[in-house]
């Protein structure tokens, strides 16, 4: 008699994952505990030996709940009866910057590349689920950020991988019943003041209740093709950044600035379509030094207007105290000294 | 003292949307007798005489319910006293095709194209506002069919103008109270048989409940970006399908095909980004005579392995009885004799 069916989804998953990784590496597993990850440990360490890799488990104790310690170490305990080893608690002090779920996965994914170094690990597994794609979709989209962030998260992005994206969470509790595994529940899971519990509790039900059970399918394969147009887009804005890039104009050699500006010919702006354009100009206000995180598409609609609608606007204002102007023909990023306005132009658009 | 906020608003939106038509023109108004097409009328009939322009009404019977006609007449008579001329009832047959939403809306843009031809109107207002943009955006991603279907409706399409796109349902609610227009309620609008009135009356408001009032907004904000870049990705692959369409392979030249097949270059299909290789291969699908409403993203993937993934495959069947082979570099999209099986190829991919 075969494994169970869910348990065999999980190894399949775990084994096409990992097809590319060279004989004799070792791929660590990411384990909190709960049913995503513990199943996911246990397909790892299954399918590791049959496909000659190492195989280990690390998990990270937050330190942000009266008894994580215990909860750790019982995870690193369960690790050689699924033949993982190395099996290591990687302790952290999560921060308080960005708000308490973004400290956590700060310190989070530092402990886990730090004892991916250290291990000499050629990948990590983590075990985010179709669902757990789902809700990340769902959250870009009340962001209204567009398509990069309806991409939700990538199969492998460095030494991460995600081999559960195309399983259902159901399919994980399944596995670990099937098992014989306890999987632990993390409290924070039900803590509804996080944005992302809320989701999953609330606003997914409604959605597969009121639209059908497809949702977090469908959801999933949106993020895919978002991520597929995505990866297009800022392939073609690579292209013609790099097109557009030119010196400053003549007009304001006479003066040199006190740093180098970031300038962009707009005429190779203009011809190129706004989805095109707008990234281009995001890309050179960051090489500028203004911030990504506090750039907005609202700075990069009023900067990409001196292309689109220009009638002598005076400096755009972007995050970082980076100003852009527009002067013979050249669109200007820079930054600008700290207290002083931005320099205005009128001239020779 | 001017007039309501809400009033303004409206009035500006529809300034604002016509403002490129030449003076002496005639705009039509499609008016249900609902809040925002009624506030919408008003604003017509405020702003066209302001603007140099001639402004009617229009009003769709479907004959689908009790009274209909009578509700119909309403609007009509409303007409002269918000300053339209001419103002027509437009009774139309709903069939059933697609369902009955479906088979309603396109009864209903035919008759409104044909009132637009007959009376000579350059465009025709309709009173989807941010709300609707907001509720098509998340049918869209429960299709989950890729940004396109998240792009939700134009501002402008063809003869069609949305004015009302960046305004709240709320604020036609409040300029029809201000201006002393009732509004008539269409009971389909409370049918939960709908999916549409399902996403707006149990999906949307529990969405705006757990993650903010900022909703509706943030998802006509995603609409507008995933637009952007779906126009920008469709003018790319326009470029490669001309690029890659080419003659048939010199092997299959001896015997002649039925009928012309679209042919596209393997090589030239290689270089793009997946993004823009799958809308390509749509296209050729499409051209060979695949039904665009019955061609789903599974049958793209599948001939785009043909691409990817070549190891001698068989055709790839899509809808419609077309086929695609794989032979000399070329890919073959070609409309198959029924009954028979699509010829096989497993020569010098």
């Amino acid at each position: 008699m075969g494994p169970h069916p869910a348990v065999a989804d999980v190894r399949r998953a775990v084994r096409e994952s990992l097809a590319d990784l060279t004989r004799g590496g070792l791929v660590l597993v990411a384990c909190s505990g709960g049913a995503d990850s513990l199943a996911l440990a246990a397909g790892l360490g299954f399918a590791a030996p049959r496909m000659g890799l190492r195989a280990g488990l690390v998990t990270v104790d937050h330190g942000l709940q009266e008894g994580s310690a215990r909860q750790a170490d019982r995870v690193v305990r369960l690790a050689p009866s699924l033949g993982l080893d190395p099996a290591e608690v990687l302790a952290v002090t999560v921060g308080t910057e960005g708000g308490p779920e973004a400290a956590a996965r700060e310190a989070r994914y530092a402990a886990l590349a730090g004892a991916a170094e250290r291990l000499g690990a050629e990948a990590v597994l983590l075990g985010h689920t179709r669902d757990d794609q789902a809700e990340t979709v769902l959250l870009g989209l009340v962001r209204g950020s567009g398509p990069r962030s309806l991409a939700g998260m990538a199969g492998i992005v460095g030494i991460y991988r995600r081999p559960l994206l195309g399983l259902g969470r159901s399919v994980t509790t399944v596995a670990c019943a099937a098992l014989g595994l306890a999987p632990w529940e993390d409290p924070h899971n039900r803590e509804t003041r996080y944005t992302r519990v809320r989701v999953r509790e609330h606003v997914l039900p409604v959605l597969c209740e009121e639209l059908g059970p497809g949702i977090p399918e469908a959801l999933a394969r949106t993020a895919a093709l978002c991520r597929d147009d995505a990866d297009a887009l800022d392939a073609w804005a690579d292209r013609v950044y790099r097109e557009a890039l030119t010196g400053r104009p003549p007009a304001e050699e006479a003066s040199p600035p006190a740093r180098p500006a970031v300038c962009l010919s707009v005429s190779v702006l203009a011809s190129c379509p706004a989805a095109v354009r707008r990234r281009v100009i995001r890309r050179a206000a960051l090489a500028a030094g203004s911030p990504s995180g506090a750039l907005a598409a609202v700075h990069i609609a009023e900067a990409d207007r001196l292309v689109t609608e220009w009638r002598g606007q005076r400096a755009v204002h972007m995050p970082g105290g980076v100003g852009v102007v527009r002067n013979a023909g050249v669109l200007a990023f820079e930054r600008m000294c700290w207290g002083s306005p931005a320099k205005e132009s009128r001239a020779q658009g």
